[in-house]
């Protein structure tokens, strides 16, 4: 998968359509939050997260307290958001 | 377990036994931070505080990005640190 970081226009295009997540650290990353019932919930899908994580091998940046959490995707080695943000962001709106 | 903010003496007495703790916030919270070999290793670690936590429906707040964690610890019923941050660091200190 390609790990170039996306262009300006690219980057608008994809934004559109990731309706729920907003652009972080001048256009680098992306960050959703995700509110759950409890702790156990949102461990629940933060387990998910990061099953997934390690299988595609892309980490999120990620913050938890409670039933919150707060995702950032960047790619380090593309200097900023790739294609595997957008993917992982994609999967991840699939798992709520 | 009390729910109590810690005195300040209390307070000073117990940094000097969580050595590899911080003070944070304005003595309000401790935090540390964790680094392991890779993901799987910290998320391995993270698993066996959610469930620690869980148990004791005592919640870090707490941040991961690939081999790092970084915990912080207080007690908002107590509107600050108490003995159950006290009691779930040195559980977590435990685990390392």
């Amino acid at each position: 998968m390609s790990v170039e970081e996306l262009s300006q226009e690219e980057r608008d295009t994809w934004m559109r359509a990731l309706k729920q997540w907003s652009l972080a650290r001048e256009g680098k990353a992306i960050e959703r939050t995700f509110e759950f019932a409890d702790f156990r919930e949102a461990w629940g899908f933060m387990s998910q997260v990061a099953l997934m994580a390690e299988k595609r091998d892309h980490h999120p940046e990620w913050f938890n307290v409670y039933n919150k959490v707060e995702i950032t995707l960047t790619t380090h080695d593309a200097g900023g958001l790739s294609l595997r943000d957008v993917n992982m962001a994609k999967a991840i709106d699939k798992l709520v």
